[in-house]
């Protein structure tokens, strides 16, 4: 055994937050390196899943409402309020990302419009679905959206005075780029633009803190950091100040003030209720609450340092032995979130090849490799052993085997 | 036992679909009239999400993707069809009714737009998230929304030349009246109006015929008829040869023909994948296929038949004890749906009092009591105790006791 995998092995038996892997279900046998895509099943989910489904849905029936799911959004929004530096009353949660972005998108242009605002910018290089949705809800409501190119993490200088607001990764899907989300927004206000951020790649993997960078909308995934399982609904977040003037699309009976006064005039409730539609997922909400009960039991900067101390170790380690690889994410660890993204021509067969020998990572278009470092049960050894295991398959060409090149549909 | 019970247990013990019923959990001595609202849960239900959980997203995590989950919402869409009268392709799982209302509202309207129609017309008895979504897409792309008075479940004669799209409740929601859906539809063809239909209330209770009707667009709930779980995904309908033509809000990644190539450019997809947005519910939508699996062995016309008989006897114990109530519901079976609705001045407490005494109804603004009858779990003897308590209740005025009077929030 090499002396730098003893060191790893030493880093995991120092580590203060080694007993939360013990809170997560993981395949044996494999390094799991995607809780940047899928976060791990936490080991009290299945209970929960199981007391909901059949205490709840089963015995309960339409009781349940009375007796917890009615409130459940907002009280699930004010937990993963507390990881992103918001406020109680600022978060719920509901639909999917893109649903949610459609909302606050809407809700900025229609701010905008007061002032003659009635375009929406937003990062060029973004997840596809969050240029969809900007670029389509800009369509459908007469107003138009601007891809814009930053550079080296800043805003272009050339921004157009009549941009409503922006839509930003905190960071990149694909580099692990973080932004600087205060210095950001504050450049934004400066010029009467309102901030939109996604927050999919940094909630529950980076600490954020909307509030303290006056952030005014945001939105982001559960199922990533957050480990609430494949498909659980998303959250949004409004700025209290905004909330009177948010008009949210469409309008939808759980966002009433009176839900069930059935009334045939649409009046929006006051609070952060307004960011719903439709019937809140009940079941889909179970694992996000079971995820969350870990995190009430950890400090995010210890979580941020250990996810730094991990992604360094692995890059280290590929450094050492000269992997022919390009670190594509930005080495300081202020413009770095959870990921590590590398670049190689082979990029998917090497993926898949890494596979094959129990590590895994994704691929994205067109030649990048992500390794995502979820400080909640990521080990150091894990980051060590992943990194040789990519410099032997590097070494040995073997990915250069036929069989590791035809693609599978999600990677 | 009276003669009446009596001959209630002897059509529980002839009746073809008893069996069904075992395949339900069924809170034990309670009679319980609300499928309408919230189906009840499937015994195969908590091992498959159990399943789930454990096996698909704890032992897969990511690969899950490969293994079924990217195709669930078009392979439940084709199952949901089959109950509806549709074609294999032209229903998907997705997001809630409300969302997808919005999707079908605006792509009528754009339709529209081509012929210089512009409104989006509206039941004005239907349930108020219609309303509220026809009105909100409606205002903020620039079109307008009208109510419609339907009289006696028929259109108005008066119909705007301006109608891009009318939408309609298969069954309302207060009254449990069912409309005729082809002839309504053939109306609006002739005017060149297009149809969308809400099947919220009539999917899995009454046999639907979307194709043979000619529907242009249809969306619906499956927690209700169709035991899916208490927020679970809701569906939408396409015909066929609207498909190309549909231009849905918000476009996201999931909708797109290559979703995985993450392209800055949106390119729909061909298929009903079109009708989808974010990332699918996985994990939400596992109670809907439980569910689907006991449709699978069911003859809608028979289930047709024994709600349409539940409900009979139901409304004719209630008339043979004079039950001082009015009710709602068209007799004639063609006009009604799986629900039975009455009028009562003190309906709330009505409701309650029946509810301490084991009965689950439910109330709807300002003076309706409503109880379902969904025949794959409902027994005569039930339809026939329900009603006998109803008239005990009304009889002994033990509603007006004020424990009675203090409205819950949701019921």
């Amino acid at each position: 055994m090499s002396v730098a995998r003893d060191e790893a092995l030493r880093a995991d038996a120092a580590d203060p937050l080694r007993a939360l892997r013990h809170r997560f279900v993981l395949p044996p046998g494999r390094i799991y390196l995607l809780g940047n895509s899928l976060g791990a099943l936490p080991v009290a989910a299945p209970a929960a899943f199981d007391r909901v489904v059949r205490e709840e849905w089963g015995a309960q029936l339409i009781d349940g409402w009375n007796a917890g799911w009615y409130d459940a959004p907002v009280v699930l929004g004010d937990r993963v309020a507390r990881l992103i530096g918001a406020s109680p009353g600022e978060v719920v949660v509901a639909d999917t990302t893109s649903s949610n972005l459609m909302k606050v998108v809407h809700a900025a242009l229609t701010i905008g419009r007061r002032t003659g605002r009635g375009v929406v910018g937003y990062d060029a290089g973004m997840f596809p679905t969050d240029i969809y949705v900007a670029e389509s809800v800009a369509a459908a409501t007469g107003a138009s959206a601007v891809a814009l190119t930053f550079t080296d993490g800043a805003l272009p200088a050339d921004l157009s005075p009549q941009l409503a607001a922006v839509v930003i990764s905190h960071v990149d899907y694909r580099t692990g780029r973080l932004l600087d989300m205060g210095a950001i927004t504050t450049q934004l206000h400066a010029r009467g633009i309102l901030a939109i951020w996604d927050l999919s790649h940094s909630a529950g993997a980076v600490p954020v803190a909307l509030d303290a960078s006056d952030v005014d909308y945001a939105v982001g995934c559960t199922y990533k950091y957050l480990n609430a399982g494949p498909g659980a609904p998303a959250f949004v977040f409004v700025r209290e100040r905004l909330l009177a003037d948010t008009v949210v699309l469409p309008a939808g009976w759980f966002a009433h003030r009176e839900p069930f006064a059935m009334a045939a005039e649409f009046v929006a409730a006051d609070d952060i209720r307004r960011m719903l539609v439709g019937t809140p997922p009940v079941i889909a909400s179970t694992g996000l609450a079971a995820s969350l009960d870990i995190f009430d039991d950890v400090d995010l900067r210890e979580l941020r340092a250990k996810s730094l101390a991990l992604s360094d170790l692995f890059v280290e380690t590929l450094a050492v032995a000269r992997a022919p690889v390009q670190i594509v994410t930005p080495p300081p660890a202020a413009h770095r979130g959870a990921q590590i993204s590398l670049r190689h021509a082979s990029a998917y067969p090497v993926v898949r090849n890494l596979a094959a020998r129990g590590v895994i990572g994704d691929f994205r278009e067109p030649d990048i490799m992500r390794f995502g470092f979820a400080a909640l049960y990521t080990r150091y050894v894990d980051a060590y052993d992943a990194a040789t295991a990519l410099v032997d398959v590097l070494a040995s060409e073997s990915f250069r085997d036929p069989a590791y090149a035809e693609r599978t549909r999600v990677t």
